[in-house]
């Protein structure tokens, strides 16, 4: 199968998106790979499969590549006279972050009617808001741990108890969160939030909360990754979580219940279909007493969350075949038609 | 000022997005207008002004005109050598439905970096769902009308006393719309509603409810229109809706109030700032009891709801020189040369 690996963008996961692609050259070892790179400056580069490495992106080097465009169903190298597509079956959306994660490369794809793997625009947006998040919860039924929320222009005071944790509504990857112990260190926290979105949620900390996260998608099956309970260090942060993403061999499945494990899968199902289609997500859940609360939609994991799957490059290749279809709307002009009729002009 | 109109687009509201774009024509007589077409299949066709009538849409001759691409900072005329940009200041969005209102047109503008004026993504992916704009209200602390939401695969069973009026969550121009006044009609009603749409909400029908709408913008200042108490029916239909869409001469103000209406500009206010910085919208409410309920948002109104402004085209003016810009990233590699230099490899 011919893939095609989009990753960069004009985010503050740029630097990651590379990470994770370079892991995905090292996962999907019978697939044809095509990569393409978006800089900062987002312009598109068809990258040489044999070039992929991190100091080619770093050192600038990467201009020396050709230039594609997005035109539809996919992507082309102009030429004088021609204008050559890449040949790609289906697109993998790897961009962490802006432009992959919050719904701009979706309605590009879609646009342009390019397949592709990734959650569309709607789906994206959603999970791109913490807050938004939360909303989505409540309307599945699925508990989210308690929260407020506050913009920019509110007074700087929240009503729970302390410690919580605060966050930019929009962000992944802990950029701009903190813990937060006492009252006296809100005013700070807040600051460094409010430098990266206008909106932020406080949510209640949980000391050593469990966490285990769920990946996987819809094919013509459910197609689950396994449980894991990922290392635990007070909260990840951006270094940590930044080595993460190159992960590429399977881990162990978490030594959970029969029990617990499936009422993980039923939510991360819940969460999934139908807004999630055509994608690859993972859900990171806490567990309280026994309940499963969401934590976190990863909407484009780290490295596609490949080293939680027995099979990556085959489900990869069934989702493929798997993708949501947008509805065909027919424009047959028939208003236009009956005004011009009652007009006499028609 | 150079004011490219950008209509059609795939979208159930095809035909009447020409509808308003030939109305722009009538209202905007200072500016320098360029006009581009979004056919069925999602072709950009450059339009000559002169020919802005419907019959060159429904006839198909539109096909005779330039083709243009959307590249870096805006639409583009391809040659044989070279590549001539459409003369533009700033995007007006007038697509009504997919495409223009689901967040598709504002991540490619602003993908682009092209100057335009529309709700940006999330604000589009959340105002095009009701469910979603339910949400944002309570948020805000707005008022809504009750409501319950159902999906496509959810027992047909609403709890609320009838009448209920029911809508598919994605989509407007009142299509799909029933008002169900018996459990008896309830079937049918969510048969046509999923015939759009996998989620539908049922809302509390209320009769004779009076209604307002208030459009409005933020450019350097705040810059509402009058309000207006529209024509009242029991519901628009799509044909009645439809005709709504070429209205270009301005309506008078509603007999209200001035408590009223400074609370229905407040509630616009709230609706629009920050997240639909950069549009005009118009939001449409009920007042019940001297309350303010937010019914709907429109965010790529019928003609731009010109009708509803003493100067629209100074407004647009003003607007386009005060549009939101995107938060520039720097992507510096400092994470990938710091892991360089501990493999050794810098």
């Amino acid at each position: 199968m011919n893939i095609t690996i989009l990753f960069g963008g004009s985010s503050y996961e740029h630097e990651i998106s590379i990470v994770s692609a370079i892991t995905m050259k090292k996962v999907l070892k019978k697939s044809n790979l095509q990569s393409v790179f978006i800089d900062a400056l987002r312009d598109f580069y068809l990258i040489d499969s044999d070039k992929m490495k991190s100091k080619l992106f770093s050192s600038g080097e990467y201009k020396k590549s050709k230039k594609v465009q997005l035109k539809k169903t996919g992507f082309f190298v102009d030429g004088m006279l021609s204008s050559k597509p890449v040949e790609s079956d289906v697109v993998l959306n790897l961009i962490h972050g802006r432009d992959g994660e919050d719904g701009k490369i979706a309605s590009l794809l879609e646009f342009y009617a390019v397949p592709f793997i990734s959650p569309r625009t709607e789906a994206s947006a959603i999970s791109y808001n913490k807050l938004y998040t939360k909303f989505l919860a409540e309307t599945l039924d699925i508990k989210t741990v308690a929260y407020e929320y506050l913009s920019i222009e509110d007074e700087r005071h929240i009503e729970m108890d302390y410690p919580v944790i605060i966050k930019p509504v929009r962000l992944g990857s802990s950029i701009g969160v903190s813990i937060v112990r006492s009252e006296a260190e809100l005013d700070y926290a807040l600051d460094i939030a409010f430098e990266f979105d206008t909106m932020v949620i406080a949510e209640k900390y949980i000391d050593r909360v469990k966490e285990y996260n769920q990946a996987g998608a819809f094919t013509s099956q459910w197609e689950l990754s396994i449980v894991e309970e990922p290392q635990k260090e007070e909260f990840l942060d951006f270094e940590t979580k930044y080595m993460d993403f190159s992960r590429d061999s399977q881990v162990l499945s978490a030594d959970i219940s029969d029990k617990l494990k499936i009422k993980i899968q039923d939510c991360f199902k819940k969460v999934y279909e139908p807004l999630f289609l055509g994608s690859v997500i993972r859900c990171d859940f806490f567990v309280i007493d026994d309940e499963v609360y969401l934590n976190e939609i990863n909407s484009v994991p780290g490295s596609m969350a490949n080293y939680l799957f027995d099979d990556f490059e085959s489900m990869i290749e069934r989702l493929s075949q798997n993708l949501p279809s947008e509805e065909n709307i027919v424009i047959d002009y028939q208003y236009i038609h009956s005004i011009q009729s009652a007009k006499g002009k028609a």
